[in-house]
Order: C-alpha cells, then structure tokens, then sequence
C-alpha cells in the first residue's frame, strides 16, 4: 500500500482517519482472500475424495476412518503448527437389510411398497418384520391425546414442513421432533413401530433418513422415514379405509468403537491463549455421500486454514480447524472436544461451524453466553459494513450443534448461514452427493468464513 | 383488521400513526401474498410445461408458437381484463446439422473433435466446411491489433469469465464482447471463422450457444463456440505447436416469420393509465428447454396476475404482464412492444423484467431516466423495510432488454434479480432444463415480484 504524505499525516495524528484507513485495508485484504479463493481452492477436490473416494462416512465405519485419515494428511500438507487426532468412542449403528414398508392388503390398492429408510439408533423388527394397523397422528401431542388407542399400532406421524418458513431450518426445527421423539412417545402407548414423514418440503419419492432418540420411560420400537408422496398416499387410504402396515427392518447398533476429532492448528503469535476454531462434522448419514451435510462445512473449515497460510497472513490468535465425528448419531465428538478443551482450561474467543450445507452464503447465526453476547455481538456487528458486500449479515440464533457446548467459556459462537432453499431437498438422503455442490457456492462459503475469522483475529471480540 | 378504540383515534388523528398503522397493515398483506404463494402456485406447474412438453422456442420455430398458444391459454384461465397476442415479426435462424468442430492432425493428438455449438444467427461453413490455421485472442482489441496477421485464419477469442467477480452477471458483462462481436472483427482483418470460449465460469464439456452480431463494415464468417475445457485444450496445443481446425456447420438465416408478445392485463380501478409491467421473454435457445433463461421469467410474471386475483386484490394501477418474443437473437419483441406503447401514448410507471434465472430472490436492480431516476428511486427505497425481511434489496442497475425500452416513458425500471452463482452453469445450453430449477427459489421469485407490484399499484411512484 502506497501512502501520500498527507495521507500519512493523517493516518498518524487523526484517530478517525486512522480507523477509515484501517477500514480500507481491511476492505483490500478482505477483497484478496475472496479473489485468493476464488481463484485458488482445494475445497472441491477435496469434498469430490471424500464424497466419491470414500463415501458416507457414518460413525464407526470403515469410511469413517477412511475420511479421519484422509482429512489428517490434508491438514497435514498445509503446514500448520499442529496436527492431531483426538480420540472419540462413538456408537456404530448398522442400517442391515434394504428397509422393507409395504401396506398390506389394501381394499383399494392391493399392496404396495413405500419408500422408506430405518431412522438412525432404530432397532430391527426382526427377520421376520411385523404387521400391525396403522393410526396416524400429526404431532407427538397428538400422539399422547390418542393414549392408549396405540397399543399395538404402527404410529405414523404425519408432520409436514411448514412450506411459508423462508427459512427452511425453522421449518425443520418444528417438524423434527416427530422424527427424533415419536418412536419413544409412540412406545409409551403400547405402539409396536413407528413410521414418519420424510422431513423436506418436497414431494418427491425419496426417503429422509436421520436419527431418532430412545428416551428411557420407553421400550424401542423400530422407527423408519417414508418418503413425503408415500406419506401423502398413506394418508389419502387411511381416509378411505382401515389400513395395515408390513414393516421389516435389521438394522442394530453394534456397540462402541473408537474413532477421532481430526485437529489442526495454526498458533497465535499474540494471543495463542484465545482459540478462534472453525468446523464441521466428519461423519455423515450412510446413504448418499455426506456432500452438503457435512463434507461441505469440512471442506469450509479446511479451506480458511489453506487461505490463511496461502496468504501468509500470521494470525494474532490461534486459529483451529475441527472436524468433528458423530454429529449425526450421538454428538460424541463435540462432548468429548469440550471436556478436553474445558479440562485444559482452554478458551475460545470465538468458534464458527459449517453444518447448513455448501450453498451461496448468506451471513451467520451468532450466540454466546448470556453474560457478554451483547456486548461481544455489537463488537462483531461494527464489521458488517466490511462484510455486506459480500452479501453477508448477522442474526441472533444457535450456532451448530458441534461447537454449543463452548458456550460455557463464554467467546462467541457462530453458525454459518447459506442460502436455505434447497438443503432439505438434498439432506439425510441417498442423493446428497458432489454434484447437487455448487463449486462457487462451496468456495464462495469458505471465503466468507475466511473474512470473519481475519477479523475477529485482527481486532479481537474480548470487551473490557 | 381489528382496531382497538385507542388505535382508531391515533391512526385517524395521528399522521405518525397512521403511518406506521400502514406498514403493519403492509407487512401483513406482504406475508399474505408470500404465504398464498408457497402454498398454491403454478408457476412451477407452467415451467414444467413450456421445457419438457413444449422444449426449446427459438423464435420462427413451431416451439415458439405452441408457447405462444400455450402461454394466451394459461393467462385467459385467470380471469383478466383482458389477454391478447400483438403481432411481431422475427428472424428465423435454424442451427441445421450438428456443428464439427476438429482440431486436424495435431502432431501430439491426432484429430479431435471439440465440444461446440454455433452461435444464434451465425452462417453456415457450407457443406463441405472449411479448414484453417487457429489464432488465439484474448479480446477483440488483441485481434485489432494483430491486423492483417488474422487473414485466413480462424481467429479463437479465449475470454475467460472473471471468477473473482461476485456477481456472475458482471463477469459476463467483462466477457460477452467477444462472442457478441468477436466474428465480424475478425472477419475485418480477412479471417475465415470464429470460435469462442463458452461463457460459463465452470470448466467443462458443455458448450454455450448466444447471440453474434455481424456488423456492416465486415462480411459474414462463421462463429462458434467451444467448450471451455476444450477451450483450455485448444490454448494450450497452441503453445505447443501450429495447430489447424477443420470447422463445419449448416446455420442459415431463414428470412422473418410471424409471432407475437403474449400480453394480459388487470386495468387499474383508481390509475388505469399507469401501466406496472411485469415480464420474460418466451422465446429461448434451440438448445436445451429455456428453463432459467426465460422459461422462469415467464412464469414469475404470469404468477404475480395469478396471485393477484387469487388474493382477491383489486390494482388502483393496471397491472400487464407480457411475455416478450425474440430476446435472444434480435429484440424484436421488445422493439415492437415500445413503438406500440409509444405510439399509443401510453405511460409505464414501472416495468418489473425477470431475466436473470428462477434462483433464491436477492433483490432487484433498478434503472431510468436521468430526469426522474433519484426522486422515484427514493420513493422506492422507503419500502425497504418491508422487503428486507424476504432477503430483497435494491441497487442500481440496468433492468431487462426487453424493457429498457421503456426508460424515455420515465417510470421506474427493475431487473428481478435473484442469486447469480449457477446461472451461467446452464445458460444457453443442452442443460437448461426444469431439473436445474427448484420449486420454492421459482415461487419465492414470484413472490417477490409479486409484493414489489403490490407496494408500486398501492403507493405509486409518481412524484411532484
């Protein structure tokens, strides 16, 4: 950068004219580790290894592993500080057999096979499946209403996305709790399975898999997702007439094995004490590849750590790239990083996950502890004008699952926020692969992750 | 709308009130007209339609005047004033045999054929085709200034989009001048044929078909465009050694047919003479179906008059939709339509053109004539805050060919403009099709067009 003499002067004795210039260079490195990304990535390739090379990667499978290893050695040629494997003990839950849902006999239709998936934890019916009448309810309220009316029944929760939510996350976050809870309040009642309605707003055939949880004043019954034109076509016949369910399923959980946290670092040459960490999750569903949910946030994380070193720009602060394991099915990863981190009395000023897939960004979700967010989130909001023309904004809300528990130390969290219009066509399915990925978009996500952490290494978001 | 007693006072005594009062009422009826869309729309129904049944509509092509048909139909199922077709003539360009495009008898590779497309209303090789030593440019200013070096040669204009630019359409901008003009430059230094790089920021297979543009002071040469792998292949044999193209390709102009814009309007029951016009262009590439480029611009306008009458809103404004013929090779739709209105004395407040692709909405950009463009657009900007929450905003910027037109009436002129990332993915070629449009981004542009008229017909635009 050049200076006039004048300009000179006035940077030095003027503290307004100071902070302008400090702006303007900001806004021209800003501008450099967008062009650098743009032109300069390994992003893509490196979600194409993960997704087409290795696959999905759920807990405690061999593509599991595979992808702990590959993401290691990537890290690894980055010439960071540090790299390391953190050991995690994950659940491994095994799908077995293709799913079978028929409905048995109908009057009207003879019988006919859905579209389905077992939900993630599900037992198995047991080789032999099971039938039983179906009743279908729309809400877990619904379900307790109906009480003792289950016993014995397949309990098919019909709870659409709300297609008016602009947001498609808000619209998931109020019909997911059927997936993840309605087996276990279905069970309460007597009921023998569980069926629910794949969470998108599409109509289309394909099945949503993603994880139910066995709550503890239940027994498990086996839980699976049918795709939303099934659960349209289930509904329409329940109308008409009594309808019975076959279902069979061998999927089991397997027990415990050991997998890993893949951790790289560059360290703060100012303030190697505050943690500025950026991640995503490395397992993923095991149908499909894991491209959006969450090679994508992967490949983000790893990226920022690539443009940082590729710029020669020495962070402050210490900068950790995270890939967390078993996100989906159990959170393993994510616990067992905050203890550690919390045992080593660690502190992180701030941590961004990528877990909303590789569209064209948007902004960032951003919390904290209830004790400094508004002051640290007007500290982070004085950057917006240097972030806006990347079409960038902050609105308050949670961040990622994987990094919630660091809210204890009182930094503050960021979720990465893309375009939300066709993640839920894509997640949890058998389609969610590299070539539904947008490489701009992809790249354009890792730069603006890349913006935010310069800034918050640059000025800092501790308030006094 | 329930009024409480006290509320009723203010908003009838208190200007401030009332104001306010309006927007809330605004805000409701905005929220209204996004949910009345995500919930019951045809656009999509219309897209699916005019691309898988209908296909690509060239104009003069039997495809362009079934979408004619089709489209009148559609418009006069919705209970408009009235729907009407005005007459235009247009260019018939036919593409003919499929294009050869062979680098011949390279010494390291052989012959290969190169992915490629003839541009729109480029001539014919003939049938035999012809052969010639390539020279590779960067910008029509390099074949100026290579002269008389480009006589007998096939001149290959290798401008690459500009990945750094953020907005895709502007990277375009940067590039298309090439393609545009690139045949008749060369053609003044005596070259025999043109090739171009596709203009796509992807490197692949996929060549991209567009507009050229023979000016007078040079003869006609036959211009096509190759792949942008292929374009990278070509570049770099060429530094390696000599290398001849073998072209062949059977376009001809085939002399003007008759077609028409479709039109339908709701007259205005207070301002009948301020026309808000709302519109796409039905006609497309032969290649592919047209789908983002403008299956969806066409369907975004007729949705807003469905959606009007839907909502049972009754316009103080008339609100016209028109679906423009002949955008892509010659304006004619667009020139026909301004003479006409001109001629009638006719005064456009606003005119809303949607040709930028069926993507999530980011805003829209807005234009006009110097005389009034700052007062208008300021009245303009007070509506921000309504739109802002749908993720809308407006910057300065030309509007729509089809419209541009219209800018000496000295209304207001917007181009819709929604996210700009995967547009040139597919524009122009074999895979614009429904597939690569999502329903809810489609509806959500719709919507937003829909409540940029709703704020234009309720508050006008006009200024003292």
């Amino acid at each position: 950068m050049r200076y006039t003499l004048l300009g000179l002067l006035l940077a030095l004795f003027c503290p307004l004219a100071r902070a302008q210039e400090a702006q303007t260079e900001d806004a021209f490195f800003i501008r450099k580790l967008y062009d650098q990304t743009l032109t300069n990535s390994s992003c893509s390739d490196w979600l194409q290894y993960l997704t087409r090379r290795i696959g999905g990667r759920l807990s405690g499978t061999p593509q599991a592993a595979a992808a702990v290893e590959y993401t290691y050695q990537m890290l690894d040629t980055l010439g960071l500080d540090t790299v390391w494997l953190q050991p995690v003990m994950v659940p491994h839950w095994e799908r077995g057999e293709p799913e079978q849902v028929r409905i048995v006999n109908s009057l009207k239709m003879g019988s006919i096979d859905l579209n389905a998936l077992s939900l993630g934890n599900s037992i198995g019916t047991g080789p032999r499946g099971l039938t039983a009448p179906v009743v279908e309810v729309r809400t877990l309220e619904e379900a307790d209403s109906l009480g003792e009316q289950l016993r014995g029944k397949i309990v098919f929760f019909n709870t659409p996305m709300d297609p008016t939510e602009l947001n498609t996350f808000n619209a998931y976050g109020k019909a997911a709790g059927a997936r993840v809870y309605g087996a276990s309040r279905a069970s309460k009642y007597g009921a023998v399975g569980a069926l629910v309605r794949s969470l998108t707003t599409r109509l289309d055939d394909i099945p949503h898999t993603g994880s139910t949880v066995y709550t503890e004043d239940a027994l498990p019954i086996p839980a699976l997702a049918i795709s939303t034109l099934d659960a349209e076509l289930l509904s329409q016949l329940l109308k008409e007439e009594p309808v019975r369910v076959y279902l069979r399923n061998t999927s089991r959980m397997l027990g415990e094995k050991l997998s890993y946290n893949v951790i790289g670092e560059i360290r703060g040459s100012v303030h190697p004490e505050e943690i500025i960490l950026v991640g995503g999750h490395l397992d993923s569903w095991d149908v499909g590849t894991g491209a959006h949910d969450d090679g994508a946030g992967c490949v983000h994380a790893m990226e920022v750590l690539r443009q940082i070193k590729l710029a020669g720009y020495r962070p402050k602060r210490t900068i950790r790239c995270v890939l967390f394991m078993n996100e989906e099915n159990g959170l393993r990863g994510g616990r067992a990083y905050w203890e550690w981190s919390d045992a080593g009395q660690e502190y992180h000023t701030a941590a961004i996950e990528s877990d909303r897939g590789g569209f064209t960004p948007r902004g960032f979700t951003v919390d904290g502890h209830d004790e400094v967010f508004n002051a640290k989130f007007k500290k982070a909001i004085e950057w917006l004008p240097l972030l806006e023309p990347y079409g960038l904004s902050f609105r308050k809300g949670g961040s990622g699952a994987d990094i919630s528990g660091l809210k204890s130390q009182k930094g503050l969290l960021f979720g990465f926020e893309p375009d939300s219009q066709r993640y839920f066509d894509y997640h949890h399915t058998p389609i969610d692969g590299p070539d539904v990925v947008n490489r701009r978009e992809l790249e354009l996500g890792a730069a603006a992750m890349l913006s935010l952490v310069y800034l918050i290494d640059k000025y800092g978001l501790e308030v006094e």
